[in-house]
């Protein structure tokens, strides 16, 4: 059977609801896996509409009720978003509460093993904070509900694959918490997804924080206090891990095929060498949106598109849903290596 | 008459001396200038013999005997490498004095308007300390040496272009020195750069230094303490100015025809997303090495390749000459357009 994978509508008044139908509208993602919609029937039929295509919307309030056919969108009905009072483009207390109930009932399902992964459609942190909460994203809050303590972020763009030693912090709050342990857990957990996605022995690299590599400690001392114990350490238990190299070449290394996946040490490191091949601008938009990010060390699968909301767009059509379809692909491609797709 | 360039051989125990020679049995370099190597004859020789080329060497000891015709190289020769101390591979306090020697004949010709840009092979920072130098790099050498205070280092790849805030100190320093003043003077820099380069009205975009530009102060205060005041300044002085721009996106919308130039705030942010375009690693080396790198803000024009000395690889004959061509026609097209041609 194939697996079955739960897609969180994300924030009702972006982007996510017509990325999701835009994905569901091809063949290929049928073929791979058995997608359920988990969001607001109502969001869905919007979207479905403004996006042009012939598929209907199936709202269900069970899983067992779902058809997993191609042209009709099974949705797990929450029935949260009150169309009155949804504006495309606005997030709300409403929208910020409902995307967080679709993650929380969509983490139920995968924990039950009724569902077999998750992709996520972006949400608001600006919306989930008008609702009450104060995570700083998806990554926080599926940390939080599968009482997960070591994680990280990882984004994929072909073979290039960067996990983060930190995220939403900021710099000098980073550079403070570049520390021999984070960074030896980060590895441990990359060489664990990366031999559960079926690569043997992984070859790892491990970025600098500071530039060239700290120089000899010129430039910084993290490298020879920090960066190098920890590659030492995760080498001794087996792994191979190789670093710290000069951040401005490792990536293009990687992406290469000289390493299997590159630890960064902080949010742009990592997101600069994803984005600027996965996105390309051309007039006044960007007209190929690839990339995808993958939550590491959860005891379920996690996929997500590796952008926002991308409110200014929402409503009017014109969504790339680029990002939603590797998303749901890569996840449906980990629910079978994982062996939970039957 | 079409503009003289002095290239600087670098360090001699390094790839310079093949690079120049590789790039010099281009005939399209002497179409776009007249090429100046200032180096070591000897060094030199042995250079055009491991790069198999039919090219000849003319050590002169004034600029008035340049021949400028293809097929013979003219070197100003400084005589300042002893080939019985001299190992492939291997700096020392000679080379380290030698490359120096080079940069500061260049600076001088420039200076007298003998010669018209400067394009620099690569020096090592660690030959430099042995021969008793501090500077960080080549950039810090060339404003000592031109008295100037307000320079910035500028990388091009094709249409993108990043100018740094900071560049050579650790990452927690160049949180430190993220300061609405230097902003605003490197801002500056790069609208005088540019313009001096014919662009009438450059479009610069300014890149956060903290993840999602801060998210709202969430993620530090930088950018709306020191990063949008000096925005705002500069939009007051009548430059097109814009951002601060979450770092992750700003560069691909750059490269996609957005902005003329990118603001960085540290030397990794600008260097990832130039070298992951510009650099290609296959099998087990770079089979692609472009990019260059320009100091604006200095009275003199100067360009370089945007590698090191790549020690492992000298003196065999396999250095890839692409930087090294597309800095020196850089530099023919920069001494062409700011009118001291002739």
């Amino acid at each position: 059977m194939k697996p079955i994978i739960g897609i969180t509508m994300g924030d009702a008044a972006g982007i996510g609801s017509e990325i999701i139908v835009k994905a569901l509208a091809l063949k290929e993602i049928y073929e791979c896996c058995q997608p359920l919609v988990i969001g607001d029937g109502n969001v869905m039929k919007i979207a479905a509409r403004i996006s042009e295509t012939n598929l209907k919307i199936n709202p269900i309030l069970e899983v067992s009720k779902a058809k997993f056919g191609y042209g009709i969108i099974d949705v797990l009905d929450q029935k949260n978003i009150d169309l009155q009072n949804l504006r495309m483009g606005f997030t709300s207390e409403m929208t910020g509460k409902a995307s967080v109930d679709y993650i929380k009932k969509a983490v139920n399902l995968s924990m039950e093993g009724i569902i077999h992964a998750i992709c996520t459609a972006p949400i608001s942190k600006e919306a989930l904070n008008k609702a009450g909460y104060s995570y700083s994203g998806h990554t926080e809050l599926l940390a939080h509900l599968t009482k997960t303590k070591n994680y990280a972020m990882m984004l994929v763009h072909g073979s290039l694959r960067v996990v983060h030693v930190t995220t939403h912090i900021s710099l000098k709050e980073a550079c403070n918490r570049i520390k021999a342990g984070r960074i030896v857990r980060v590895i441990e957990l990359t060489d664990n997804a990366l031999r559960e996605w079926g690569i043997e022995k992984p070859r790892i690299a491990v970025a600098s924080l500071n530039p060239h590599s700290g120089e000899g400690g010129l430039f910084g001392l993290e490298e020879k206090e920090e960066i190098e114990p920890a590659v030492k350490e995760t080498r001794r238990m087996g792994i191979l891990a190789e670093g710290p190299f000069p951040a401005d070449t490792v990536y293009a290394k990687a992406r290469g095929g000289a390493f299997d996946a590159v630890v960064a040490m902080y949010h742009d490191q990592g997101h600069i060498p994803i984005k600027i091949l996965g996105l390309e601008w051309i007039g006044k938009e960007w007209v190929k949106v690839g990339g995808i990010n993958v939550t590491i060390g959860l005891p379920i699968i996690r996929t997500s598109v590796d952008h926002g909301t991308a409110l200014i767009k929402a409503g009017k059509g014109k969504a790339n849903p680029q990002s939603m379809i590797e998303a749901i692909k890569f996840a449906a491609r980990l629910a079978g290596n994982s062996g939970k797709k039957d």
